[in-house]
């Protein structure tokens, strides 16, 4: 990130939390022009000092008048900020983009990917003159995205079966925190800490802690759903730190070989393929950790689907990163 | 396991190994009766004491003559192991239930899970005067059918598509105890040991480490494919200790409403149902740990398929238990 005085005032709400710091880390690490930066979050955090790129900045408490002079709001501080907020950030001039769940089905919102739906945010430019809200999708969705929709482009899915592998991260920095003092605690015979999450994390894994809906799907799950593909997600949180994985098994309309595939996936913006069979080196969780690319491998025909019309693939991508940071920084640099 | 002078002699093949200490485990659990029991290892464990039932015993060295007078050989030593004293044993009249992949794809050679095929071992008994192979499935295959078969046999499963969450204990004790080392040096910030995989296995997940076929297909996976149902399988290793979970899609042939899925599921054998939407309690690998049943919960109508043709369900089974010495002594009881 770099200072430049035609450039806009960002605003980062939600600034000590897991992806309010990531936030910080991308804007400098991708150069992002800025006039200035506030530091927001809850009051508990308020007054708290933090070093950005060699000069020394003071947590503001976020209050209605935050967001004053402020052109891009980046936001990650939960469900209900974003939803009091957002609205008065839009309604001071500011284009709010934001990483929680808030908006992602309100009509007229877009929901956007960089990479896969560019166009849903045309029009919307910091000096239009006044203030929009964009969506940042869910994370396991960005992630699953990334490398299905350049196939979906060549072969059109009808139908996806999504098993996800969910890094501690999603559920933010505490909750890093805590799979790691419960791994701690289970070493040494102690029984594990529960205040994330209602049960041990350390070496086990569970259902998706997401409320469950009427249909037995919990949220997490219908946030992959789509209204042209039909998908079936079943979402597991793994004792995993930061990057999330995702075992994803494509139906196409026209056929696909694995090899077309995996030269598709190769050529795909913000994609890496690791599928290097006779080694036995596929995507980890653990080597995309703090990388902006999501990594695609075990790309196979789906040996249960007549022809080429099925495909296996396994992705992975970080979770603060491209799952919501990065992804983020990159809609507000369309901004400009 | 209890002494019974008409029972019979009962030889452990492999048994300082994570499934030999459980066939001992679960023999004694399930009272099963015996005249007499051979503990068989390689040289490296020959001479080691073990206490069985109050009784001490001598490990053994595993050679052509261990099998003279053994009715029942039960084998967990690797396949290559099985490959070589198997027929051996065979010769000199034992029974051996395997839990290799030594003879499962072998014809003649019955792979039986007992509340799913007990009929393809039948007129092998102890005492009709000669020795016979009888293959345990796969782990992952096993913890899979116990709740796929009563569902199958109701509404014939066409395709499966399945994603494992399989525990270090798959790989045997070794592996467990390099996943608690590993784990204590990265929460040491040392770089981890690695001798049993080729990376870092705490705090990361990998693609399972069978070697990976032409088709792209790892064996564990293609160890899941059967004749009647398309099945595709993606294997993964995560940093779990004992019990093995899977994410399971299926289609069926036949309707099958998720309620009456439910009540199949609940009154089948080897099986039990936790699926508390309301308070978000699923299975979990901690909870079937040391446990006979396998657990199934997430127990839903599949949104991405027409009417009632589809349903995602999601299973959790000891490893080492159901997966492995429990259901090759529930073979040897059917011998009696």
């Amino acid at each position: 990130m770099s200072y430049q005085e035609s450039a806009p005032c960002v605003a980062v709400v939600g600034v000590t939390g897991a992806v309010g710091q990531e936030f910080l880390s991308v804007l400098s690490d991708r150069d992002f022009p800025y006039r200035s930066i506030k530091m927001l979050a809850s009051k508990r955090s308020a007054g708290k000092q933090l070093s950005f790129q060699d000069k020394a900045y003071t947590v503001e408490e976020l209050t209605e008048d935050s967001f004053d002079g402020v052109d891009i709001a980046l936001f990650s501080a939960g469900g209900s900020i974003s939803k009091k907020f957002g609205p008065i950030a839009v309604e001071k001039g500011s284009i709010v983009v934001d990483n929680s769940s808030a908006f992602r089905m309100v009509e007229n919102v877009p929901l956007v990917i960089p990479e896969v739906n560019p166009e849903a945010m045309s029009g919307i430019k910091v000096g239009m003159g006044k203030g929009a809200l964009i969506a940042n999708p869910n994370c396991s969705t960005i992630i699953c995205l990334m490398a299905a929709t350049p196939l979906h482009r060549r072969a059109k899915v009808t139908r996806m079966v999504v098993s996800t592998y969910q890094a501690a991260s999603g559920a933010g920095a505490a909750a890093m925190e805590e799979l790691e003092l419960q791994t701690r605690e289970v070493l040494e015979g102690k029984p594990p800490t529960c205040k994330i999450f209602s049960q041990q994390y350390a070496f086990n894994l569970f259902s998706h802690n997401a409320p469950v809906l009427e249909n037995g799907y919990n949220e997490e799950e219908m946030k992959m759903n789509d209204k042209d593909v039909r998908v079936t997600a079943t979402c597991i949180r793994v004792p995993v730190m930061r990057a999330h994985a995702e075992s994803v098994n494509l139906q196409f309309e026209k056929p696909l070989d694995e090899d077309t595939a995996r030269d598709i996936l190769k050529n795909a913006p913000g994609v890496v393929v690791i599928d290097d069979r006779a080694s036995n080196h596929f995507p980890t969780p653990l080597e995309v950790s703090n990388k902006d690319d999501v990594a695609v491998g075990r790309i196979r025909r789906d040996v249960s689907q007549d022809g080429n019309h099925g495909l296996d693939i396994f992705v992975c991508g970080d979770q603060v990163r491209k799952g919501a940071a990065l992804n983020a920084v990159q809609i507000a640099e369309m901004l400009l």
